[in-house]
């Protein structure tokens, strides 16, 4: 007998009402039954990205949104600053070379912080800049990217608009769209909506729609104009994920039962009561601005992270995650986001101290989980 | 209390076992407890599609392959043939707009069967083509296209692939690809397998693997080169549709127990039956060379054809379709792909002659369950 505890950065877990909900027998979409839900869930999304506008929804990764936000807005040859710092950061430029945008790329060390006068340089430096793509969370590093300040600058530039991945950020902390001037955030299903993959959103600015009117890039199966017009009808342009909307209704509906500041302290404390645990362990974070949605941790001096990450997976039934690319076997993470509460951080803090042990690496037995339990008290 | 029986040509009625399977906790994807799905799920698409070649698979609506069979193998200004008898004919020719692709068009009136000779003819006069784009069943209307004629003609053109939507065919009749060179077979969750929308599919032939070498097409979420390097490794280049892959080993064990030959052959009756009871009932199909997908039948003079499939839906419980497009009113369709059964067609038989006498057509009671019947018996 083992039991499963996912602490993954995504998929998270999902809570049984939600994964009952989509084990009902289908409804067709082109009918009221459903639009009804459409209505729902558009209003319902709204609230959580803070904006006045549509939330588009695809039936795709977040990485479908991701090229959305390349393919809807820009021209081939247009220019665009892009922040790498991260795997993510890597994708936004991938996307952008793959469609022939010229890329300004602001390179930072994965782990740093992001300084905010960098972007501001590089749209002096490139007043032609379209759009500013980067992120709420770069996954890949548990750094949390200053946002607000970000898209206060991308304001002052009539032209340019700020993209934000926000993937690993919507429902974790505020992104509030509107009140920040956020153009674009892109969302996953499989992070703090508590729901599997296969679901991306994109919130959309006027600024951003005023954009899109002028953009000539090929583009059908992430055609936002035409995902608009079926949306206003309560409808999608091509056969929506219906299970996940389903589940998006109810996972929405907890989450307003909850309430976004209740949501984002929870983020933020079981994050938080990660750090100081692993700390208390002798270990240390690797972000500079960590993240409330997942923790990197560098594995100590002579001990291997990817055998962290295995063993917490497959001796003690927690899935965390590795490292990625160049960071593989020198971090490894634990996130806590979306349907996570303090016991589960309790049960990751315990397995990492068994896997530590074993390991090797010397430690009072129990300092992890009462450094953390300290920390959970808040909630 | 109002039961609901869900009989639309997508989404389809989906197994119980498969719907419990798909709300058990979920699994992470960057693991091997997720890869040995994928191992599995890889040889028996290999077994459903008629290939040696990888069946790949997509998070995104049947579309999202329809385009991808076009950004994967041709390059702006290349010339494609497509068959255009229905909504979908319409989407193959917008995806190879959208994309700058020059298209010569075969103009079929919609339910007419499609002549292979005038692809021959197309190809003769036009010996640049790159691809031909059509399709299995086109859902719209219930044709059944003549796929294996139109592929032989194909294959006798080095330089030109044959590109099927099989949406709503593969799992219903035979569409073996290697057989029949087939170059690309499309098809979607929601039909035949059994499961909810938001995975697609294609399996791709080295013709069409060798096209692809010389496509100049932009892409980044539908690149198929890279998903089938990650499918090699058993696994997805972006965050996969980890819930409808692990439903999907579930449907296509189902499918490998009953057989192909006796799913084409249950297939093939329930239509029959379908069509010989509405038949019975004084109505006519609409398709000449009608698909075992969906029966498309002609509403009786003065009488509604969107009233006869809101009345089959609203007070009957039966959800059907309407006609689409410039055929809204003048039909309605009933579909018998996937997980229907004879008694699923007992039920719609029976909630149309309901329906019909509730509209005031004539006919006794009972003619059309009683035709069905006999049909259904040889089951």
């Amino acid at each position: 007998m083992q039991k499963r505890y996912l602490l993954a950065p995504g998929p998270t877990q999902i809570p049984p009402e939600v994964l009952l909900k989509m084990a009902e027998p289908i409804l067709h979409h082109r009918n009221p039954m459903f639009e009804e839900i459409v209505a729902e869930v558009r209003e319902d999304l709204k609230w959580l990205f803070g904006t006045k506008n549509e939330v588009l929804f695809f039936a795709s990764s977040g990485t479908g949104a991701m090229e959305g936000a390349v393919t809807n807005m820009l021209s081939p040859n247009d220019k665009a600053i892009v922040v790498r710092s991260g795997k993510f950061g890597d994708r936004w430029a991938n996307i952008c070379k793959a469609y022939g945008i010229q890329t300004v790329e602001i390179n930072v060390p994965w782990g740093d912080e992001i300084d905010p006068a960098l972007v501001e340089k590089a749209l002096k430096e490139n007043p032609d800049t379209k759009a500013v793509y980067t992120h709420a969370t770069e996954t890949s590093t548990g750094v949390r990217y200053p946002v607000r300040e970000i898209a206060t600058i991308v304001k002052n530039y009539p032209n340019t608009i700020c993209v934000i991945d926000g993937i690993t950020g919507v429902g974790v902390f505020e992104l509030p769209m509107d009140e920040w001037g956020i153009d674009i955030l892109v969302a996953g299903s499989q992070k703090a909506f508590m729901l599997p993959p296969g679901l991306a959103f994109a919130g959309v600015s006027d600024k951003a729609w005023a954009m899109n009117k002028t953009s000539k890039m090929p583009r059908f199966y992430f055609n936002w104009t035409k995902e608009l017009t079926n949306l206003q009808k309560n409808q999608t342009n091509f056969t929506p994920a219906i299970s996940l909307i389903v589940g998006l209704r109810e996972s929405l509906r907890m989450m307003k039962e909850e309430g976004l500041e209740k949501i984002y302290k929870r983020a933020e404390i079981l994050a938080r009561a990660t750090r100081e645990g692993a700390i208390a362990l002798g270990l240390k974070p690797f972000a500079k601005n960590p993240s409330p949605a997942v923790t990197a941790i560098y594995a100590p001096e002579g001990i291997d992270g990817q055998a962290i990450y295995k063993s917490l997976w497959k001796k003690y039934g927690v899935t965390g995650a590795g490292g990625q690319d160049h960071l593989k076997g020198k971090i490894f993470r634990i996130a806590t986001l979306g349907y996570a509460d303090k016991y589960d951080v309790v049960t990751a803090m315990a397995a990492l101290e068994f896997t530590l042990k074993d390991l090797g690496h010397k430690f009072k037995m129990g300092s992890g989980v009462g450094r953390a339990l300290e920390v959970l008290q808040e909630l």
